[in-house]
């Protein structure tokens, strides 16, 4: 747990842009030990309800491979079904990217934005939304379609850990946390979703205050890591 | 929309307790138009992995009924699966009841609790979590474990609208929200669940604390009702 | 079991008219404890095989609610299929309500019912016949289609229990029943559909008689309140 | 449609014992054009609910060949469920052959009865039923426990199409019927299960009497084929 | 195993064409015990990604019956899925046939073949290509549409037990086998798909020609049995 | 298609061994455009009917991630079921394996093997082979159970394409091949699984003895590979 890092400092990122040559923007993201594949499709097809409006649509999908944690998860595709947690991420990421989308530009083509954990080691709904926008914002680009993108978007866990404050939480600190919140952030410091959540004990306002100024700063360096990774 | 409401008024609150005679807990709770059929069932029987702990287990479901809403909705059941939503709900009902209960008071019993929406007009999440609450201290008290909640939690949302904040959104309202926020919350003020989301534009930490001023005021109003129904 | 109540008296009937504001028909119709929900949606809508042929549909779902029996009974949609007794009622509901249905004077609509039990005391099949019935009407008539109706139609069980002919069976004598028998019929007395089932002991057309006898004084009594209701 | 057969009188009946080497019982079981293959399999496993009662189970499923109809239907195992119209039928099974079980005769065993309708020609509930019957009394007799069995047990659909009575609807009689019944009863004259819905007009007990007088006709020339078949 | 046949021998082959009247082609196809009712329906449909090419399809569906085996198996639709042994089989019958079909001369239908297994004891895969090819050439003969066939198609397993090479393996001797292979080929000594797997241990070429030379010889013989039941 | 490579060519492979840190063995496959993450994880669990065998048990799972080829394809995960493809190619990659795994070595231990496909370019259940193989002998190794694996298994695609010869197809080869063929062989040269198919036309035996003597030099080069990455 946290070897030698500092409480209010991010694990080490990496982001290979281009990790693979088929899809029109794919990203390997990792954040100490948590890897996410990041991917992104567009089509020139949208939901039906959106036809003849102009606009288009933005999605995700968000899966563990099997082998990702300290134990093999069962496949959900032989399960039969996604279970409530990939599904209440998947929509968590889809929100956060949609926050940043303008949807007129975009015209009638739908975003597919696929986050497949390789390894997780926490965090790894935040670092999928991190890495996906990088995604998203590489095929965009190749597309033309840059304009689309209103700013930038990363996102990152804090946490009360032992009553201590933790930015980016690793899996220990994550199981062990009284208190977890997520949050998401634009480049220009605006908020486009915050979740908090009593893990072990409820908190009060000068918590989730001291979170939110925790978080704050971590979403302005991974912010800086992905700018690096699109220039 | 609104007719003739303050921005910081809730709508009219009923809570029928005891409305079913066979569930160990049932109320019904109406917060405007928005009513919500919440059941509590005490079983003696805990999932696996809690076997030999000492310790239970409290779980939420929800569901829309097809009516509930203007348009008919499938029904889940014979769609063959629960919508994203439906379980992205479900597990924030969850959350924020077990929030509020000390599993090992309730030794390895599980609580299920099971929230359906007759009618549905706006926050009926928050409305599943403010009657769960009822029904659940109504169950808990007839079995004797009464000291297994250790505070009162109620939920409500708030939102801004054309620029405005309000509390307690109606279905109107909340569609056409920038900013959607739900606020779960003890009655001592303690925080146990915030979930605020950019909906058409993003926000800032200004925006967020005047959401949860609001918020606070109406979980306060919502804990007497709940006090009083349960007197 | 049928404390006071005579061998061949119904439990008290309540149906409760526009009990939700948004169906366009909504009934709460009690008899004894049970308790059924029943709804009416109309939509210009209609399945695929009868496109261009002038003629509409009618179709039921029905549904326990997980806490409307003494024991928690797990929720369809989270098992992912329907079971079979939950289908072979809906289908039985469907059919004893396109009996009294001119399909040619609905048009192309299809009639949406869905009967949803929020206390099971036996008989709910039945119930919710009778208080679909009042939905449809409700609903039908609220758009100017009260000649869709050619008749009314209501629902009732009876028994054979310890050797005891009996009216409207309470879940106690239904589980206890030698020969269990659903009717239903119209306002004219004609029958709709015939169900008798042999549980325990088979039964002779003597006995199948008296019990028809007994159905039809039970369904004279339903349409009263039916009608009633309507009024 | 019935060409040169009185409105009374059964298609012919073939009873093809042993089809089949392996099954327990295997019937090869045709009325008409109707050809059901009805196998009865015993396994020393009963379901949990009964465990320790000394008593076992019967239960029976059904299933339509993809190609049995004129038309070819959808494989029910490729769609993912069983339909309505077959959940309802293998219930009917079911029930029809439970009624001359002695279940404490019978131990803790439980028969499975398989019948899939090689071609579908009208009936083949009916004859599902009087062909499981013929496939339960082989394997029970060669397990030494033709004990278990407390009577015969056959099934008959009559029908009024065009105004007249009709016992053993073929297809086309079927989907033309107004009132269409099916009636199952044991060799001794006693009723099992009585069915009988409106299709597309009401009917009244003098309809319900004749049909049944016609069933019970039909009932006991099938009851002579099964006993030829197993003699 | 193999009571009196020699190593080089098949079980006696018997095909019942026209065993039904409904379906366009079918064939009761026995080898041995194995018992596959094969059926071949045409459609004027074909799937959306042919639509406007001229060209049709065939594609194979495949199942055992629950009592087929020596004990009962689970339905596939009553489990809600195919399991991967009938998928995998299914698949291989489609290539199968495909491999001598003209889908230009077929024209936009869709050939449905359907093998259900009524007995199963070894080969059942082997035995559904050999009499799915007979029913498909029977259907299409009625439609005019002979043509469509390109040759004829039988296949036949072989494998080596306990050392030794055997020709259309039954269960016993399939289950004890260290090598197993399915051949498909023409009348004219082509191959269409070879599947060759090391059940116990591994083989070499030599091995594989043995076995292909054995298959060839089975082929031709069934080959003939298909050409005697279609003149 | 095949730029400067000759017939007879693989495609440049490499193999990236512990690509990640958690699964006991993780292996990053490449051949060409392909690459199969592969992992693989020893669990003390086996299934039921192993249970007191003293024997283990070693299983695959197969995925195409939704951007791994050039169109998106829907994940499995939320379409609700594996494809007929997918169940296909694992139970090869799981027999191919099983076919070097000396079970009582094992004892009761499941491996499981899971080969996600990153970028797909034709051959992906061959590299997932030759993948899955070092992972699993990697996480043998770890156990101290390297004597499980009695050899090396490795796999590739053969086929005839305009008439020509080539050796390890990439995408636009295998679409148009009219012979397809994979080979699963262990590193002593004896075959494991032989899987030839005519996808536009029929073969002969030479052109059979032809593709297998190319994938025996493609098979002992992929061999010298995994080796490599093995020492």
């Amino acid at each position: 747990m946290r070897e030698g890092r500092r409480p209010d400092e991010l694990r080490p990122i990496t982001i290979e842009l281009d990790y693979l040559e088929q899809p029109h923007g794919a990203v390997l993201y990792s954040q100490g030990k948590t890897k996410v594949l990041c991917t992104a499709m567009i089509e020139e097809e949208i939901p039906r309800w959106l036809k003849g409006s102009g606009r288009g649509w933005m999605t995700a999908e968000y899966s563990l491979l099997p082998a990702s944690t300290g134990e093999r998860v069962q496949r959900e595709a032989s399960r039969g079904k996604q279970g409530g947690r990939t599904i209440e991420i998947q929509r968590l990421i889809g929100r956060a990217l949609r926050g940043v989308v303008d949807f007129e530009a975009l015209g009638e083509r739908t975003v597919w934005l696929d986050c497949d954990v390789l390894q997780a080691d926490g965090g790894t709904r935040c670092a999928a939304i991190s890495g996906a926008y990088v995604a998203a914002a590489r095929a965009l680009d190749r597309f033309g379609l840059a304009r689309v993108l209103t700013g930038s978007v990363a996102a990152v866990s804090v946490g009360i850990v032992d009553g201590e404050l933790l930015l980016d939480l690793e899996y220990t600190e994550d199981s062990a946390a009284e208190v977890d919140m997520n949050v998401v952030m634009t480049s220009d410091d605006e908020l486009v979703e915050v979740q908090a959540t009593a893990e072990r004990t409820v908190f009060d306002r000068n918590g989730l205050d001291a979170m939110l100024d925790l978080a704050d700063k971590g979403i302005r360096r991974i912010a800086e890591a992905q700018e690096a990774a699109l220039a």
